[in-house]
């Protein structure tokens, strides 16, 4: 069936923040590395610029780039005009989305109703409204294009393709509990480490955000949005039709008092004060031999899911984390007792560029 | 680019077996749940029966195969054969090796260079000369046929699909390490315990026969070249060119004198007398502070494979493993220093069944 021309993929991509900016250097490498499918880069933008011909010219895939979009006097399309833009060509395509944008995500029905792949690390498309996934697995399925969205749990590491195997081969998935953000595994590992006694609650919040581990306001960690978010994805694999990520309880490590201030610098400058209240869910641990630790869980019988603080014996596997990684573990009938387990880096632009980047080779497996 | 028509794959076992008899089960699941591609199983054999038709008629997937299989009237196809009556269905085909035999795995450049696709937990492939790696590869190559064997290492966990990820995306492996046999891992964690002191060498021997986590002859397994095997496939797919499972140092827990004892039951009779050597090895690691554990390694940089004893701290994942599970540690450039970890159940019917399952719908996904 290998047609003897060389066979060709068009390459769109949105996003040349750090992870982009990772993705694009990945993606240099692999078509150097591999001559077929032929890859062309055909449209780059950021939020401001673009690179792009109408003709649709391949864009040099070398390291001008970035430059040359940095430089670039083209605007961006609008996403309708994008989509248009694309299913011109004639070629097969894949819009490699690097944004956590909304509004991009919100438009992926109509990118894959017109036989446009996607693969993407951005969680907004598949942990909002429940209408939107239907949207666009349904376009997806109609289409026959792919969509596949790796790093928007655990970046790089092998999460959403195990869940999916799992699910796929007919095991039935009972419980899913972890660690999924390493902010939160920096500042728990940290405060309350399985020896030693571990720092004071601000002062960890404030070294997490000096060594860049949280967002500029630490709340938008804090608030375990990001953990809801990935659950929801999860849930909704395991084939909980979970509504959005506020659907279910999430515990905030924000004192009620300083969520309504101004500034992140404001928040930290407040925290100390609060510092009594998080050595007491420590001290309690303590008092049963266990640690605590913020973690997100899935009971899909119960149709349970939660994202907060629970306690942990020293020697469970979520207790001995270190770093900033992030841990998942899938308890299944098949696994038994013991659960299948994904652990390491769950942040960073290159391991989520990485699941960007594989995610792009399993959609060329199947379109090329 | 979707046919009009309903898409069919023909599908070939080898094999129904403890593995075989669980696949057979996820496959007939498989075909109730997904219309398309219609899967149509074609043959169907043990080493000494088979059910076919010479027209490539259907065998109905329902719960009398393996029934009918057994008061089968018919023999296998001689493997030569086989190639050609699967080739010459015109249907797209993926062979299912559910065996442990080299001489089907010999075949696997005939089926592949004729088109036929291999999904298999069959290790000896992979793991035997590498003239034989080469020439499976390079037959899949040429017909585009696929070949899949997650299940040859860690059964179903996704330990070769995270591999062949991390290099195809470009990072550089530099260090893989792991337990790799369910039966070793067992042994281990009951002799040398992290808390309390452990069983009797030979006692954790028997004990592991008896509860069916053992070859006939447990020194099938303590031989270590199972997971000689294992090693010499994560580390082709690393891009070490290992000649075979005897290139590269293979600690054996056989003692000397026990090696050409006649049974396993004669060994199992005779080992309590060397005890006191695995006591010592014990004792040594006690003494500073760690565990002894049976470990497989690979140095990428240095090119350094080996299978043996190895020491580790209380606090190393590979010491805090449970049951019969498996761990494996893929350290990488991306990664840094803290590794990639999965773990779970290596070995069991099902599990490894489900790495068959899910390797046989990435191939649908593919040439369907």
């Amino acid at each position: 069936m290998a047609a003897a021309s060389v066979r060709q993929v068009n390459i769109a991509i949105i996003g040349a923040g750090g992870v982009g900016k990772c993705f694009l250097s990945q993606l240099q490498q692999l078509a150097a590395r591999r001559p077929s499918p032929k890859l062309v880069l055909t449209y780059i933008c950021t939020s401001k610029k673009a690179l792009y011909s109408t003709d649709h010219t391949a864009i040099a895939l070398d390291d001008n780039v970035s430059s040359a979009l940095a430089s670039s006097q083209q605007a961006p399309l609008a996403l309708g005009k994008l989509v248009d833009f694309l299913g011109a060509s004639g070629a097969k395509t894949v819009l490699v989305d690097n944004t956590s944008s909304q509004d991009v995500a919100d438009a992926y029905p109509l990118f894959l109703g017109r036989g446009i792949s996607i693969v993407t690390p951005n969680k907004k498309a598949f942990s909002g409204a429940y209408k939107l996934w239907q949207a666009i697995f349904s376009a997806a399925e109609q289409s026959g294009a792919k969509v596949y969205h790796e790093s928007s749990v655990g970046a790089g590491l092998p999460v959403l393709s195990t869940l999916r195997d799992l699910v796929d081969t007919g095991d039935e998935v009972t419980k899913i509990e972890g660690v999924f953000s390493g902010t939160m595994s920096f500042l728990f590992n940290s405060f309350a480490p399985t020896s030693g006694s571990g720092g004071q609650w601000s002062a960890e919040v404030k070294k997490a955000k000096a060594l860049g581990y949280t967002e500029p306001d630490p709340r938008d960690d804090l608030n375990g949005l990001d953990v809801a978010r990935k659950l929801t994805i999860l849930a909704r694999l395991a084939g909980l039709p979970v509504e959005s990520p506020t659907a279910f309880p999430v515990q905030s490590l924000i004192p009620k008092e300083l969520e309504s201030v101004a500034s992140g610098d404001e928040f930290l400058e407040k925290l100390p004060a609060f510092d009594a209240q998080m050595e007491e869910t420590k001290a309690a641990a303590e008092r049963e031999g266990k640690v605590v630790r913020f973690v997100g869980s899935i009971d899909v019988a119960t149709k349970q899911v939660k994202v907060g603080l629970e306690k942990f014996d020293l020697s469970h596997p979520i207790a001995a984390l270190k770093g900033s990684d992030n841990i998942i573990s899938f308890y299944t009938k098949r696994y038994g007792s013991n659960p299948l387990i994904i652990q390491g880096a769950g942040a960073g632009g290159d391991v989520t560029a990485m699941g960007v980047t594989s995610d792009l080779l399993k959609v060329l497996a199947q379109i090329a």
